[in-house]
């Protein structure tokens, strides 16, 4: 796809949807840097790329401290930002650090590609969240912009800064609203990530998996790789320049449904509907699956794998590597 | 209108808008602290304030430093959120100070809210730049919000901000998104707050007024003195709580027509039409005027002074005072 050879930084590249990218771009043949703050709470993991570690540069540093950024920036040729704060929850406990991190540092490496490299390609990992509680369903990317928690505010924002960087100095940028992610690689000590993740680690450790509410409410879901996979696309496309695309697998499963599922891959799991917690009942959406027809169209993105494929060997590699996850406490 | 005896914090209380507000707060019988940085820049003027200075309480300190506005907030009834970066241009050159004041300072100051006085009632001061170029006109609230520029991001940002602690946290907030505003008091070094300021500093000084392109695009501008009318209903009144209103005259005049009836006051005051310097003509948002019917419904608002009255008082005003406004270079 034209990588081979080509500089590739990737924030956030020894999180989850970060090492995955770093292993397909090796695969590739490009150059890539990798710069991570190295928290665990965001995602960080060297685990995560110890197949491709001896293949990649690692710099230990934040997307906030723009001497890092900007010699790194300049020496590249794509960027995919993936570094963030994800949790909806944190953000609205600590909103000012989900400020910084996902406003604040994304209009600094953007003021850095301005200055230093304005013909860097970038491509950046938005959130369905930016859409809020869906008006329809599925949702697509005409679909009102209505946060509902300061995540989604603040990655609304900054998805606002990449479109005017492109359209007022041409900085070349791809905005995929990405919707669940699961797979090797993910978070599992909570649901900071996904909550899926928090449902592997109960499954694993003979725990309930707790489903908030009466588990009716559908969501749509992605498989890592084929995640990676529209990251590649959007950065080696010239048509997705300036283009927000959603991300989803055209399909959707009730929550119950999800946990009916997954507990058939653990021994006996077991799943159980609890009451919403307040915190989390405020800022939740409803209902929410994405229409994909845009990035089918104009990417050619197709996800391939299922949630039958690509959760048991999930679960599996959790069971393998239970203790690069789960920290002692 | 039920300000008597109580404590209003009113932040760039020094500034055009600001100062008028404090003096109509001031005559109501309330107890009134201003916060201002003092920056010129931004409309700090102690002249602004003259005839109320031993009326007011007047703190030097910026809005970005929580331990300053934690013991001011804590001790108000009513905050008036007017301290801000307004420039367009200015956001553009230097998009990170624009956030730290526009985005920052304003979720700094809702979390001190929230932790400290969550019964306080915020009036903030928006501006009509959330909307972009407009798709339709005149425009209402429910128009996308579409903004072409940094401190359009930053200011709608904001707003989300204000929406989010209303419905989640209980703040009462109420968001008026301001158009041009004119009047005694404004900033005429230059056209950072709006472009008639450096008009009536050329009027006044036998300079030519300049017209960005060919001054058929059209505006709506409010007297300061109905604006801080619309800022005291909004206060005031329950039903503004979570409302967002528009503000503007109804009326729409180009800018040629505008300059034609301001070059009448002067001593045969010259205009031309010129060219748009490229860095404005890139964030230049063509027509646009606001329909008021929302503030007018709910808050009985009506702009009572017209530009052919406020515009002579306004000149008059900088003719007595030109030296309070224009320092010598």
């Amino acid at each position: 796809m034209g990588y081979h050879q080509s500089r590739v930084l990737i924030t956030g590249g020894l999180g989850f949807i970060g090492s995955c990218l770093a292993r397909r771009l090796v695969e590739a043949g490009a150059r890539v840097t990798i710069i991570d703050n190295l928290r665990e709470y965001h995602g960080a993991n060297f685990f995560n790329i110890r197949d491709i570690a001896s293949e990649v540069v690692v710099h230990s540093g934040d997307v906030r401290q723009r001497h890092v950024m900007e010699a790194l920036i300049a020496n590249s040729d794509f960027l995919f930002h993936l570094a963030g704060q994800t949790s909806h929850l944190h953000s609205m406990d600590d909103p000012l650090t989900d400020m910084e991190i996902n406003v604040e540092a994304q209009l600094n490496l953007l003021e850095v590609c301005r200055q230093r490299n304005p013909g860097i390609k970038i491509v950046v990992a938005s959130t369905r969240q930016v859409y809020g509680k869906p008006c329809y369903l599925p949702v697509d990317e005409r679909h009102p912009l209505q946060p509902v928690d300061i995540n989604g505010i603040h990655k609304l924002t900054a998805e606002q800064y990449y479109n005017l960087y492109f359209e007022l100095h041409g900085i070349n940028s791809c905005i995929l609203r990405l919707t669940n992610t699961y797979g090797p690689g993910m978070r599992i000590r909570d649901a900071s990530q996904c909550f899926v993740g928090s449902w592997i680690r109960a499954l694993i450790e003979g725990e309930t998996m707790r489903v908030f509410g009466d588990g009716t409410q559908v969501r749509d879901f992605n498989h890592v790789d084929d995640c990676a996979e529209a990251l590649l696309l959007a950065g080696a496309n010239g048509t997705a320049n300036g283009r927000t695309y959603n991300l989803g697998s055209g399909e959707h499963i009730s929550l119950l449904a999800l946990a009916r599922k997954m507990a058939t891959l653990g021994d006996g799991g077991a799943y159980a509907c609890i009451p919403f917690p307040p915190e989390r009942k405020r800022i939740d959406i409803g209902d929410y699956y994405g229409d994909i027809s845009l990035i089918r169209q104009e990417l050619h993105w197709t996800p391939a794998v299922s949630l039958d494929d690509g959760l048991p060997d999930t679960v599996a590699y959790y069971r393998r590597h239970y203790h690069q996850y789960i920290l002692p406490n």
